[in-house]
């Protein structure tokens, strides 16, 4: 029996997802495969001391488990949402979690002084996740886009995350596509994230529904507008294809959708751009709607390759298996 | 006397820059620096055969003098406009030249078979110049905009050259600021590059002249609004702080193209943003209009790093020594 090989075989990352309905706990193998799990409702909690001892619950949970199957934690890694100091382990801000410069790190090494601690943002966690383990891990370079309640996402240069300065780095919902146009949260006119995030296509169904009452979108809501979702106007357009409330909507959201792609792709030829979050359910239908809008108007026509466009794989996974990947990638 | 450091030091890069006008060659030695240069006038040429002699004889020149000096070219690099395929070297397509599929490397081959030769496009010859050798050499992460005829440029990731799928990447003048604006010539609305180009600056300039008859632009111009060129209403608002034309085509210009530089923060969030091209001439004036725009609209805003924004510095060289770094890299 080779020791030694099972020795390594039994080495683990503990990789937590820090969320904002749930802490998604892991136990991850060199491999980026999750051995175990363990989910924590997030807590109504109001202090950094509370979010704390929630976290610690975890991780004990999760590492009583090791100790059971003789399998050895060498390293503690985080995916975190807001602004986060990957360098110093800082939770600068996370407007989700109500937390403000938490020195995170600081506290977990009080608690567990012999190990590796990392921790980063959620949108680059999930990016290094499918990018490693999902449908793009034979790519060098990804622009992964997660279309959710927010556009965020996340770059990977010659199989590395790109974080840009500071780790504060791609922000791809604010590239403005329209400077005339809406205002967004960020203070910006026109963001790819008022145009292409989930809620905007939410809002564009309900505008649709107003519009025409005799859509085929209002079976799919029951009649009751509070029903919207952002698979409404895809599933009716699927189920009737000359619904023209449907087809409006959804032409109107793959203009939005594919004219950003369109800029990532002119940006940064990527190898293969990676859709995730709500709406990325959608699947293949969303993939041939925005390769149908782009085909046209990738720059250099026919002698630039089109990228690759698929829908993430990994989905609720990503980010601990991204974050499991970016404790390996910074242990070597 | 050490003969192995004197060889070394006698290495050196054959690096031709193929422009428009001329096709400026120089040997380059490992440190970057020109030691030599000589320039051909572009000729009239109308087939792949004339445009190769005029290359050969350029060489030819060049390499004559190394003899001399007992010096000896351990590579070429070129530095090319238009459509290059980097890995085989084939020049696919270029506007300028009136080129279409010449390869270029096989001929070179034929004739120099000895040498290790490279060729990149013109914008990420021009960027890695820059980064290396020029004002940002000590940034890992650089975007690089050139504002001339066009918006070109090229992305530094750490210290490398990111030129994206087989070398396509990075055409920076072609992210939609406004999908529902301007028709660029790549076919698309509203491009970074039909908004923020000298030629826009120029329009934007001719615009204002005849809106303000008694703007003080007509004096940068002798009343002759064919001499208008990009730095007119510049010159016009540093002498007269308060014309109204001069301001208002400034205004107008700084918006968009500070919008496409916002834009690149929140993506990239890059160490530093160098500006090339005709316009970069304005320098620090220029530096100072971008930066009190954006300090206002960057994502995150106190909370994130707003990139340094500086003028280019190598200008006509950069090309030359990027393709020198280029080969020197590729060496490796």
């Amino acid at each position: 029996m080779d020791f030694n090989n099972n020795n390594k075989r039994n080495e683990l990352i503990l990789a937590i997802d820090i969320g904002g309905t749930s802490y998604k706990g892991a136990l991850v193998n060199k491999n980026g495969e999750i051995i175990y799990r363990y989910k924590i409702k997030a807590a109504d909690y109001g202090s950094n001391e509370k979010f704390l001892l929630t976290i610690f619950n975890l991780i004990s949970k999760l590492s009583k488990k090791t100790k059971l199957n003789n399998q050895k934690i060498i390293a503690m890694s985080f995916s975190v949402p807001g602004a986060i100091d990957t360098d110093n382990g800082i939770m600068k801000y996370s407007n989700n979690l109500k937390l403000e410069n938490l020195n995170f790190k600081k506290e977990l090494i009080k608690k567990y002084n012999n190990l590796p601690i990392f921790m980063l943002n959620d949108a680059n966690a999930a990016t290094l996740g499918e990018a490693r383990k999902g449908i793009a891990k034979n790519y060098a370079n990804v622009v992964f886009l997660t279309l959710g309640t927010g556009v965020g996402g996340g770059i990977i240069i010659n199989h590395k995350l790109y974080a840009g300065s500071q780790f504060m780095g791609a922000e791809l919902g604010h590239m403005s596509i329209d400077i005339n146009g809406k205002l967004c949260t960020c203070g910006r006119r026109g963001c790819f994230e008022a145009y292409a995030s989930a809620k905007a296509l939410v809002n564009y169904t309900k505008e649709g529904l107003n519009k025409y009452k005799d859509s085929k979108m209002w079976d799919e809501i029951n009649n009751d507008i509070n029903n919207v979702n952002g698979s409404v106007s895809f599933e009716a357009l699927k189920k009737h294809p000359n619904d023209l409330g449907a087809k409006e909507v959804v032409t109107k959201y793959i203009r939005y959708l594919s004219e950003g792609i369109l800029n990532y792709c002119n940006i940064f030829r990527p190898d293969i751009i990676l859709i995730g979050g709500g709406v990325s359910e959608q699947g293949d239908y969303l993939v041939k709607l925005i390769n149908d809008y782009c085909k046209d108007y990738n720059y250099g026509f026919k002698s630039t390759p089109i990228p690759i466009i698929k829908t993430a794989t990994l989905k609720n996974d990503a980010g601990i298996i991204g974050a499991a990947y970016f404790a390996l990638d910074n242990l070597k």
